[in-house]
């Protein structure tokens, strides 16, 4: 498949580095049924509900960034990106809390699984400690992944039934307006990577693969139902 | 002056504690030069960019303290209003920029005055180290001085004349918008003080005063020029 | 087993509420063939060299902790905690290491489990985002455990025998100058403890079971030599 | 006169960036009344008072600074660096804490003036946003300025007499232990620096300049017993 956005040399150096970790992703069990519609409306509902828990995390990462950046433009683009987690993810949540049945107050008191709060204190650990290059590679492969998700699955499947359970999330993921994001977010990537010497390079590659490697194990935390070891 | 937003408690004990503080800025030659329009455009210049740069860190202090609080509604109200002290503003300097002769370049080369400085990082450091009251503090006399004084000045000089060179900034600042933010600022101050224990709102008391002679003190470095002692 | 610290209030709550995982690393099989000196050593170097990087990552969680304190004396002890972290355990690693084949380029050179990492990243992301209480709930576990889980072994066992492969490390953790430490730590949860709302005692004593649950899971990395998903 | 600790290149680019900067504290009314032991007692009282506040913050921001260092020899230096900051300099307080009357408590309850607040919050802000160049260059000046001038003053004066009011000061601070220090931070700026890009480089260096006039104006807040603007 052919992107329509396009990939800067340290990008794709992360995404070959980390190949196996984000291309797992494409044929997890619930990613399938996700795109066939035979996902049990309960495992989706799980998965939502800890979405809901992570975006907060992702923005939080996000505001931390913006603190480090001295470019107002990428400040900005951090603000915004923060506030996209929070709001226009937000809007596809309201829609399915209410015909799955759950709310903010749900949200709220659900714990995040082990696999959820490893990948959300990830992100935001390395935004604070970590180089800027490092805190753009945390962040990175989840919008890079749905992004590539979305429109490998709308691809494959060529038009998307009104009735398909999933039809929302779907259309989401494969909306072309996440192509300026990923461009922006991308092209940052080199920007940083341009200014950062050789071991914190490979550093953020790392973090990077962690970070994919992380995107599968949300999947897996919702098909699991993951819970804590000893509740 | 009755002002259009209510001021909780915790809110009223701040502004009583910091009377003298807040009340100073009303008649800083600087303000006083502003609304009469008699201020020099190099000393409105000066003040425009080293302003640009506060409010950067502004943002950032917004930005670290949207990740601390639990509310998802609060954190994005801090996101938003990290993205208007960006955003919304940065206008008004676009403006003042063509007119004045500066620009996004300018600004990130001129480097913050001795009390534009220590403001900054009082914020940011507060909105790291302190409490989310104490974060609330630090950072709420910036607007809320900047509402009252643009309420206080225009209904002063009743209409402001189109040619009155300040025009755009006194309109900005008394624009009655700026009001349903205030009421959400504040009563997030009172929330956080009814969680909060006595000596950490005494500890919130003071901070919100340090930001009050900031203020202040930010007024006089642009009346001033300020320097750094040795340069 | 009466232990020879005071457990005030506030950390016999939280570990009321995390009991059933601060008990489970007391048979977890890592432990109870640690304990009878049958551990595979390979085994063991694997679980040495991932806990020296975990208390790098504990030195962070208490250096940013240090930080958030008023009182010198809880940011002094915060300090040595740090202190002790990287450079008393660092000790027994020294030992260890010559014996089994590794030293700090090697450690350098690991990358942390998926368990160890998640683990690190708790400590650190709560000591950052976190009230005080919240961060110190986080780092508690790891030395309670030790304490008691050492003085369990060493009090089940008699003594030692000088020729058991394990003998430093359980000579190390049933030693009663931890009771100092702990007596310590343990009071500083209820100073906060007493300064802190309901709802946020309650999230840390989430964030104290969390950290339990972690213990376990840090075992369970090195008995599986875990690794991640997709290398 | 020739110091007793090497200066790498990066170093000696900081110091003559700032030279003005840096030099200014030697011909300081305070420093010199301070060397001939003229200094009014009350004087140097609120100076010992700010200065115990001050560092508190300046182990704070080494603590920053070692969670972000990969290298566990820099960040066992950094812990240390704190721990040297609360424990050994606050030995010299409790002496003349007790012959000047004050205590940890009279610290505790004493506001910092303006420009020591600016100073704790600029080593602060720099090390939780900034690159690890930038935080070890907002530190640096504090330590190398003191060494240098307590090795200068007393060689300057020869012996100092015993009845000598500030003997204490004068010779804690021309130690040669100092030179230890001095070396091993000055060598970790010229290892940050080779990694760092050269408009990194120019912002620590600027970073550094700020850190040396604050100390000027520390000298100069207790020369004139600074009080903020509205009290």
């Amino acid at each position: 498949m052919s992107l329509p956005f396009p990939i800067p040399p340290f990008a794709l150096e992360c995404k070959l580095f980390a190949k196996d970790a984000f291309g797992a992703s494409f044929t997890h069990p619930f990613v399938l049924a996700l795109a066939e519609g035979t996902l049990d409306p309960k495992v989706f509902r799980f998965y939502q509900i800890q979405d809901a828990k992570y975006l907060e995390a992702f923005s939080d990462a996000c505001a931390i960034l913006s603190t480090k950046v001295i470019d107002p433009d990428d400040k900005l683009w951090l603000i915004d990106a923060a506030r996209m987690a929070l709001v226009v993810e937000s809007q596809l949540h309201l829609g399915y809390g209410k015909t799955l049945g759950y709310d903010a107050s749900t949200i709220a008191q659900t714990e995040p699984t082990p696999n959820n709060l490893a990948y959300q204190n990830h992100m935001i650990t390395t935004a604070m400690k970590g180089t800027i290059l490092e805190g753009f590679c945390a962040i990175a492969p989840c919008p890079w992944l749905y992004v590539e998700l979305g429109q490998h699955l709308v691809q494959k499947k060529g038009t998307i039934p009104k009735d398909h359970p999933y039809a929302s999330w779907l259309t989401m993921y494969s909306d072309p307006g996440f192509n300026d994001y990923m461009a922006n977010l991308l092209s940052r990537l080199q920007k940083y990577a341009d200014l950062t010497d050789l071991d914190a390079k490979n550093r953020a590659k790392l973090t990077f693969r962690q970070s994919c490697d992380y995107e599968w194990m949300f999947w897996e935390q919702a098909w699991t139902s993951q819970v804590w070891p000893h509740r």
